[in-house]
């Protein structure tokens, strides 16, 4: 077993020269901000690549610095957890578009100093991922052992196995599409329109300014965040419920927890997200559609793909429905690729695979554990059944 | 049968004295704006109240004046149609907090003789339907034959059954709740924080200066409407595809045909209603809970209850999905009461009950057939056969 690397929260910073973009034109100077933990073995097999969600960002473990609290999948990246940083290369980087350090709307722009806004091109989850593909270039990492994500991480995920079938050797796409739906279109639209409808934003150009587009991008947050809860998990969380108070106040204050919970939510969130990303990374997930990316056939997307595939979703999902997944399912086996399909029971909604599900856990563990003994990775790798009891 | 009257669409103006109001208080001087059609029989027997739903108004059918667009539920309700203006003596009025003619908070306050704006108390549907028992008492009407809306016209319904029960013969709550379900009062809240973020909006007392908060109602109208249709009604409508362009824009433009008609939603919305009665009329959703009034047994609501119900609900209707009116069903069901219940299967969500929905049009006539003949109304009704090969 290799040498265990210390497992701290540094922010490394890649420098990456141009990003050809899927808009025509391309980025020049970008940068990506990310994480890593564990070592790479000699060989450069054991590399995980995490992708992460919308709002995400590279601290996948340890201390966020920016919120001060736990990184956003804490529970199944670290020492013995599913992605084991004990055994592998565990890598999460802050997509392109982002605002937690890679080049992003709030990046100054090489030519004028001053912050992109607007002039920021729109970008895709294929050049997120292209420019994922160049940090590996930099690490020396020929090939990843896994790439993992869930929600926009998970179409990062299809977008790996799709543009670099032969650098992937296993995916999890979990609660993720081949395509954005008319509906989640529609909900992000909505986000955008509150965002440009706050005076403070002054066409995306707020940087020069002392204010930011706060109210707005809370009225984002709050309705996005409707859409990763289902109506049970807020039936069972809230009820109708009231904070703080016997009886209804008869005003517009937060009567009900739900309310409040609410208000909480786009208040700490307009603290830790620059509002012009959350237009352009909406945007990209806007754009997936990786059929329309293969003459309209999804299975052409995976032709002569030898990548391990294990899907994932929950019953609850309401934003990426079962359905989305078996639609990708269907077009792997139509494809005749190797694929474990999995759709775990949870009332959870979409953001099920953040929180602690242990069917999840389970699923990934044995997933992971498999396909390494497939590659040939360790061979002091627990066998599943005795790790089914230590889960 | 009766001489038939003018099918008008003029507007009446009842001005009632005081309204008490469930959060204290009291309304003084109210007035409701209401439209009839059809004649009331001298026994006074026929008489069908419809209730109209959140952005609803009197303007049930015929030409609505704001809009110039058909009336509401034009396909329900006139000559020969389920709700048949030849037979029956039907009412639709415009709710107390509303802004199409009835006390709301953009009326003068009798006071100041300046618009309430948030001066208005909080009302609740209670408050709406003891207003409307108000309008019955002064045109002399003692009971109605039967009372039915659809959303929050189905609120309405079953309060008048449970604060009137002797004054309605028969009931049709239609894709509606006993309670606003948690995820219902989170998207009302979204909307609600919409309106309240836009400068425009100054604390409600906009209708003094030049501006409306219309940004911010637009925003709370697209998040609304996209709740009022299906994943698969969009999928349907729209799907992915492009609005008056052959690719992708790469900007913020409407590329989508779903932003597109969304953008319209909010910009056309803007011009027929104001906002401060949005506030005031999703709040009084939010605090929708019959069984809280009856000390948490809902079927304690409608103990002793003589009233013939008709529930319906859509299958894909998931602001108020079916689960809602079976716990109606099932606390009718215990009471005792006679109800009938229909989900009907569509794929239109929630707007069903405002689309020509076959299904529901044949319901609707059957169950008001019935209840007529029930009620003694008319020997001339057709029976329930030859209405089947008519509809």
């Amino acid at each position: 077993m290799q040498q265990k690397a210390p497992d701290t929260s540094k922010v490394h910073i890649f420098n990456g020269q141009t990003l050809l973009l899927d808009g025509g034109g391309a980025l020049e100077n970008f940068h990506i901000a990310y994480q890593s933990f564990g070592t790479l073995n000699k060989e450069k097999t054991n590399a995980i690549l995490v992708c992460h969600a919308l709002t995400g960002d590279q601290f996948v473990r340890g201390t966020n610095p920016i919120t001060g609290k736990a990184g956003w999948w804490e529970g199944m990246v670290g020492p013995g957890k599913p992605i084991d940083t004990d055994r592998f290369f565990v890598i999460c980087s802050n997509v392109i578009g982002g605002c937690a350090g890679s080049t992003g709307p709030a990046t100054p722009h090489p030519q004028t100093g001053k912050p992109y806004g607007l002039d920021f091109p729109v970008i895709t989850i294929g050049d997120m991922v292209r420019a994922q593909a160049c940090l590996l270039d930099a690490l020396g990492i020929p090939d990843l052992f896994c790439v993992i994500g869930g929600s926009m991480g998970g179409m990062q995920t299809l977008q790996w196995t799709c543009d670099f079938p032969e650098r992937v050797f296993s995916a999890i796409p979990i609660a993720t599409a081949a395509r954005h739906s008319s509906q989640n279109i529609a909900f992000h639209e909505v986000g955008r329109q509150a965002i440009m409808a706050d005076p403070n934003w002054h066409g995306g150009t707020y940087y020069e300014t002392d204010g930011r587009p706060s109210k707005g991008l809370a009225v984002a947050r709050m309705t996005a965040h409707i859409t990763y809860l289902s109506q049970a998990a807020l039936h069972r969380k809230f009820g109708r419920n009231l904070q703080d108070r016997e009886k209804l106040g008869f005003g517009f204050d937060a009567d009900f927890q739900i309310e409040s919970y609410l208000r909480h939510q786009g208040m700490s969130f307009v603290e830790r997200f620059d509002a012009n990303s959350y237009l352009y990374i909406t945007r990209a997930m806007d754009y997936f559609d990786i059929a329309a990316d293969h003459g309209g056939q999804l299975a052409r997307a995976f032709q002569n793909s030898r990548t391990r595939f294990c899907v994932v979703s929950f019953t609850s999902d309401w934003l990426f429905p079962t359905e989305e997944s078996v639609t990708v399912v269907r077009a792997l086996n139509a494809a005749g690729v190797d694929v474990s399909f999995v759709e775990i029971d949870s009332d959870k909604g979409h953001d099920a695979f953040l929180l602690d599900e242990p069917e999840l856990t389970n699923t990934l563990r044995g997933f992971i554990n498999a396909s390494a003994r497939a590659r040939g990775l360790h061979d002091d790798f627990p066998d599943p059944e005795k790790e089914a009891d230590r889960a």
